[in-house]
């Protein structure tokens, strides 16, 4: 049979380095994992006593496609607790993961062919599911000076829609309320849908990051149980949207999935109650992130623009390669240390970037770093 | 914003009935539900304590992408179990449940503009997704002759692909050997790449079904846990494709999905060997259908095609109206009993249709039969 086009997606530069990683313990090294987005610790206990007790009263069957009733509404409150916003629960969508949510949002938006911009460097997937959906992926070149993130200035003739991460992967850098309102109002005003994917909220550091619902209503934002909520296996999340849009992904959500996994629900509405687990993870990244932006420069990592959330290190590595996947094979074989080559993130200038995650455990990134300031010095 | 076309998809009628027949309950009537296609049974007991233990072992982080490699295997297992063919468990890609096997397998197969054709009547969610794809549906009239399957001189000229599904939803039908190698050898010559689905196999009351596999390896084959294995709400499925689109599948599961639910995953594979629980939940929907089809026509609904497997009967009630709609609303109003109208699987005929599911308890179908005797004497 043949295949299509659109299924012709690229591969994650990531994954031969993890695959390197992995038959390289198989081998018995020890190997730091500064590739791995995701939190070390599990979903919170609180959590994963409320499934076994669910999975003792009764079957898990389908759930209405939009989630648990008591779930929308106890993630509505949230916007109430974090941003001080009011939030209709009807507004919320819950889907299986931040990746359920794009595929909702895309179609729901977009026919084929349209063009939707994202900024460079950023999260791969966006790119790829654009592709598989038959949209234009429009990528718009960042800069340092605007701390990796996409200006109204930035943004190309003809665009359909935008999407905008704040905090950002890879950068960990985020739009401030004023940044954030002129992007939404000139989107606003040019037709473009305005898509701000905040899976990394609640991961700051000094201040709070910006919702783009304290800005308009009319956007479509998406989260997710991953990140704060230390639940990525699950494959839980979210998505607000605008009134008038609600009827179109209910529908499309009923056809496209049925409903998002039911334990994961479950888990997800007690994760909510849960904040003092989870504030102390966070403790752990804020730690971790002290360590990574005194060590890094240290190490020889000197053009880092300070990540404001999420548990990103990006790294402006051009002066030392041209070639991002040969110097991450380079530091996993030599340093023992597994990071991400930036060409995942930016197609055009990542061969001179890397990503440095510190979401594992202190211990690891204590030693990560000692290993890399090591491996600089006989450099 | 704008909303897209393709967002624009067909609500289920079904809804309808199922919010009449929760405002009848929420007003103290009690309510015979044949309109729901999912088991009452709960998951596995042995597959719910899976999940305990596992919970209690660590994180249930990201997996691979094409699920846990000993869940693969399993699978791969079970077609020498089910219907003697070796299987390479490469060419096994667990999914968010069959919806995230038909996303992953339509973009994999078809660019924008492609003309699949489905059996009519049918799975309602197959037209949806193809248009939110921006694929064309193609429905194919099929008749009570060839048991509402099609066959090669039904298909039309121009089609890109074909799904099949045996058992069929709502016929309860299968496709014999001779029936499907027929339809999946005309594909092959036409070009026409075949899905075939295969939800409700394991849940067979005469001979077993035959799985497209038996046949061909250049086929999609899609399966779930939710039906044999009494998981719907767990969103857990998978799908084997040709070994030459392994890698396409890959990269487009790893980017529209990251992994499927890492819990369901733990509690399938505990799944896969509760045997004889699952015999045990056959054994009822055998006493079931063994019900409905002795009660049915004795209640005056004569025209049905006695299903080979699954859990519905379809039943032609042209004879009695020409709004399925508006007599399903009757039964549930004067009979209490929740129905599905066969518009939902038909846009064509089924205004003369309505769809019986007998997936629950045998009290539950004695007595729904009983309301729908009286309700029919009564007519």
């Amino acid at each position: 049979m043949k295949r299509s086009s659109r299924g012709t997606v690229d591969p994650f530069i990531v994954m031969d380095v993890m695959e390197a990683a992995r038959r390289a313990e198989e081998a018995g090294r020890h190997i730091i994992h500064m590739e791995v987005g995701q939190p070390g610790t599990p979903a919170p206990a609180a959590a994963r006593e409320a499934l076994t007790a669910a999975m003792a009263r009764g079957p898990l069957g389908y759930t209405v496609a939009l989630g648990l009733p008591e779930l929308r509404a106890g993630i509505a409150a949230l916007y109430k607790t974090w941003y001080g916003v009011d939030l209709d629960p009807a507004r919320v969508v819950v889907t299986s993961g931040s990746s359920g949510a794009f595929l909702l949002a895309f179609t729901a938006l977009f026919d084929a062919g349209a063009r939707v911009g994202l900024g460079e460097p950023g999260y791969p997937s966006y790119r790829q599911i654009l592709r598989a959906l038959s949209l234009s992926p429009v990528g718009i070149a960042t800069s340092a000076a605007n701390r990796l993130q996409p200006t109204p200035a930035d943004l190309p003739d003809g665009l359909d829609g935008l999407i905008v991460a704040s905090p950002g992967n890879p950068s960990g850098t985020m739009l401030g309320h004023d940044a954030l309102s002129a992007l939404i109002q000139t989107c606003a005003e040019r037709g473009i849908s305005f898509i701000s994917d905040e899976i990394y909220h609640g991961l700051h550091y000094e201040g709070r990051a910006v919702s783009a619902l304290e800005i308009s209503d009319d956007v479509y934002v998406i989260n997710s149980f991953s990140k704060y909520f230390s639940m990525t296996g699950w494959r839980i999340g979210w998505m607000v949207v605008p009134e008038d849009h609600i009827r179109t992904v209910e529908r499309l959500a009923q056809n496209m999935f049925i409903c998002p996994p039911h334990a994961s629900q479950i888990a997800a509405l007690a994760a909510l109650d849960c904040t003092a687990e989870l504030e102390a993870n966070r403790a752990v990244y804020a730690e971790n992130r002290r360590l990574m932006l005194d060590g890094l420069p240290k190490a020889g990592f000197t053009r880092i623009a300070p990540p404001d959330g999420a548990f990103y290190v990006y790294a402006d590595v051009s002066e030392l390669t041209h070639d991002s996947r040969a110097l991450a094979a380079e530091i996993l074989e030599k340093a023992g240390v597994a990071v991400t080559p930036g060409l995942d993130f930016d197609p055009h200038r990542g061969a001179g970037t890397l990503r440095f995650s510190y979401a594992r455990a202190t211990a690891d990134i204590a030693e990560g770093l000692r290993r890399l300031t090591e491996f600089m010095a006989r450099r």
